[in-house]
């Protein structure tokens, strides 16, 4: 399956984001109604919020905020500088997914040793992602669409072992999608991560099925999001099968995924269509990057 | 002086960033005609783009990326996934100021011992800044205007010692600035960077002068930027008074602060007007994030 | 209390180490009988190691060991030499106290603002130790003294409400100290981590008691260790007074102290007296530094 | 060219530190007269220490040393504990090769894809090295024997362009070697760090050729070091046959690598033989360690 394998040109390395053209952007600039700016990034700290697991996968690496100068080093009598004037200097060590709120670049996965558009897997080594880094997405500005799950269902959250269907999407009543739209699904899953976090602390989620991210990825939209570590429903254990959306978004489609959403606030606003902008940080060789969607609704 | 302290409540965190009211967003997305999206962040990575020198200050780390599972891995037989799906890891370092296109939190600087609205510089401590860390500023969506001081002087770059006047910015011929409007200057520093390196590690840069940092403040901007490491003009020596903007945007006036842009792009585009959109990621108790700002023309 | 102040000069930054003199060094080189070299180091890991619990005091950082060039470079066809040959590169992140076999520079600890010998505590900033600096205590070469308490009590470990008192020491039956003497307490409690992980979890841990800390104090000994977190006792909840042994070893009489110590192998040498070796990392301006001490009986 | 390869056992990870037995320490304690202990290991700075360049091999990192909590904490009222004491966090970040004084594991250096005693380069990922990582290491007390090729030749510093001979060995007048001895080599290269910074920076250094190479390697030696960032000598550029004597030391024959060591107040002391004692940090999986070699004479 290689859906979307030459569509963009043979050099092409930015996938779906072909799709967000500047008609596309001034037509989702038209969207807002109240001006109210919503984010959907959550807070980037060591404990306190939802993430993956310490040690999946062999990574137990947390998000390291440290000061490298503050104001301690005044109140003890330090300065870096010759004046009255004084300024912090913080340092941010980030393992990129997992952790937080974060965007998947087109290399980010692969599948039969090659990654979209038929780059092999060996461009990804330790420097970094040779073709396919996320400094080649810098920015989404396009039509957001929202496909509130929980609220369809009337729950809190969906439940562990619940996939997400393609007649649950079509349950939830929202606009028709077009092409180079940002779709997010809410299962409500991050709520458990406060109400009950050993429940939430198992790796497992509930999330979209196979065929639910087969029938997203037709739709030509140009990046899929959830409130969950990993879009797609993982039963418990994180085996086989997990990751199969995966391949298909990111390898076969040339589709951006978005992981750890905090949807509350947009679920709150009432709306299932919306203004969405995403400014990936430009790290060059990255195969992800921290981000802060807004969504102005 | 404590221009703004008080004004939006004794217990205000958040600045001048009050002045983008829901009214100003809903103004601003209507100013694209082309539609048209540039990124005015830089590329991330630890050579081969403008920062400030390494030393500065006793800082010596440079942006790390590295890879946590990558791509070599899979051909070297290892996989930490039990199907035919892989999928890579990515750690990031970075120091926040300094290195790459940030923006400063209101907490980044201070003055007489306090910060913006009055707040004791204690409260920055080796665990973050407990009052006006980024986490509260969470997106910037408003107008831009675009002071091309460069292209109105018919510049490649100013000169090293060349400052940027209240008269140079009315020469630049934009529109008028009106409260919650994001500025950024152009002073083409960046283009000396690739045209001659060694003049731009010298740790001096053109800039605004006082006069005109006081006189943008004054206009309720809710940030000032420039491409440069310090929007103010910086002396050879990187001495007394260089900072003494920095302490009234953001202690007295709590406006941001956003360092090193390439604005090349935006200026090609031609146009002092766009819409100016900006989502810090949310770092719990930094004073600042790096960002990639877009403009939409 | 300032037992050692000023004893070996007002200037004096290595405390108890100046009792490490050339005649103690060569009469230790003369203990061995056997030759075997014993490590008393614990392997440095993320997980599956004793180290303190995460986020006590705030920290969350595990060690971390990552790979800047591997040999799945080299199968993924990357080379950073011109030649046949490859060589690895590779990463650490440490956290140095708690997560590993370290020992305790005399600026690691204070009481009433000052540091061994006077010092302000205000020396410690940002920028590290501007006194007292492990760089300053570059190698132990003395006799080492192991009491080993679990096996007087015929137990496989203390339980984690048991003291050390001045009787359990004296009831080991070992060498009478000298000064410059390196003391090693074990407890077995590292045992637990292995037989029973969430007993190990609790953060609390048997140890010396504080009149069995100043006993060894009052010996003029150059280190005490132990194979605990923290040497001393600490009840349950990590509260008051568990760091008054601290306060007393590090500042009051400059003596050093090593934690998560590995004495397994050398209580089964059934050998109370031994070579003992260390030597810091210079680490210029830190607390302490990871260690891998020897002993040779 | 396998030369020990299988000698000590198809699984052997330790190479020739087979060599050192407990005979051969105990015969090593006994070389000290006067009791002094020499440490050959350099401050770990991230400036103003000999170290490769920035750069290197695409290396950019510099050793960062921060600390977690400190004295100024404390001094603008923050305390992470409930009573009168406090202490110090430090957080040590570091390449491992290249940056300070250093030991190679056998897993650092391969050829023919093939690593020590015939285990593939593949065992070796971005989780570390499978097979022979550092942690199987745990400790060198030998003889140490000195060739001071610089001061045999009477001059502070070899030139940049001088290789290390079997003659100039030879010329050295110092103990004949044995099984098991740690050899250091002194070129002083490490004055010109501090003589003429710009010389020292040109990525080329004095060192053993390959016959020299080869000479130390067939006589059974343990560990070759050097005051330099690679041992071998290494022309201008740093070009194709730099890294065979690395290849012939780790690969074929199991035998340890020494780098940046600091030798100066060794051969102040006008003895070529010692008591050696090195212990690596057991960091699981590394290809090498900083270590703070002892020299005791």
């Amino acid at each position: 399956m290689t859906a979307n394998w030459g569509r963009w040109g043979e050099d092409d390395e930015i996938g779906a984001l072909n799709l967000i053209t500047a008609e596309k952007r001034l037509s989702a600039l038209q969207i807002p109604t109240t001006g109210q700016a919503i984010s959907l990034g959550q807070d980037i700290q060591a404990a306190g919020v939802p993430m993956a697991q310490d040690g999946i996968r062999g990574f137990h690496l947390r998000p390291a905020h440290s000061m490298m100068y503050d104001g301690g080093d005044e109140a003890s009598g330090c300065s870096t500088r010759g004046d009255n004037y004084f300024s912090a200097e913080d340092y941010l060590g980030l393992r990129i997914h997992g952790v937080t709120t974060h965007v998947d670049a087109l290399s980010h996965g692969w599948k039969d040793e090659t990654l979209y558009n038929g780059y092999s897997r060996n461009v990804i080594n330790s420097f970094g992602a040779g073709k396919l880094g996320i400094q080649n997405a810098t920015n989404f500005v396009t039509r957001g669409v929202l496909f509130d799950v929980a609220r369809a269902k009337g729950v809190r959250s969906l439940a562990v072992d619940q996939t997400v269907t393609v007649e649950d999407l079509k349950a939830c009543d929202t606009v028709p999608l077009e092409p180079g739209d940002a779709v997010v699904v809410r299962t409500g899953w991050r709520n458990v991560y406060y109400d009950d976090p050993e429940t939430y602390d198992q790796l497992a989620w509930p999330g979209l099925d196979f065929e639910a991210t087969s029938w997203l990825a037709a739709q030509d939209v140009v990046l899929v999001g959830a409130d969950t570590v990993g879009v797609e429903f993982a039963a418990p254990g994180f085996v086989k099968g997990g990751s199969r959306g995966h391949g298909l978004l990111l390898r076969d489609y040339g589709i951006y995924i978005l992981e750890l959403l905090d949807l509350e606030e947009l679920s709150a606003a009432r709306t299932n269509e919306f203004l969405f902008m995403m400014a990936p940080l430009r790290i060059t060789g990255a195969t992800g990057s921290p981000v802060n969607p807004i969504a102005v609704v």
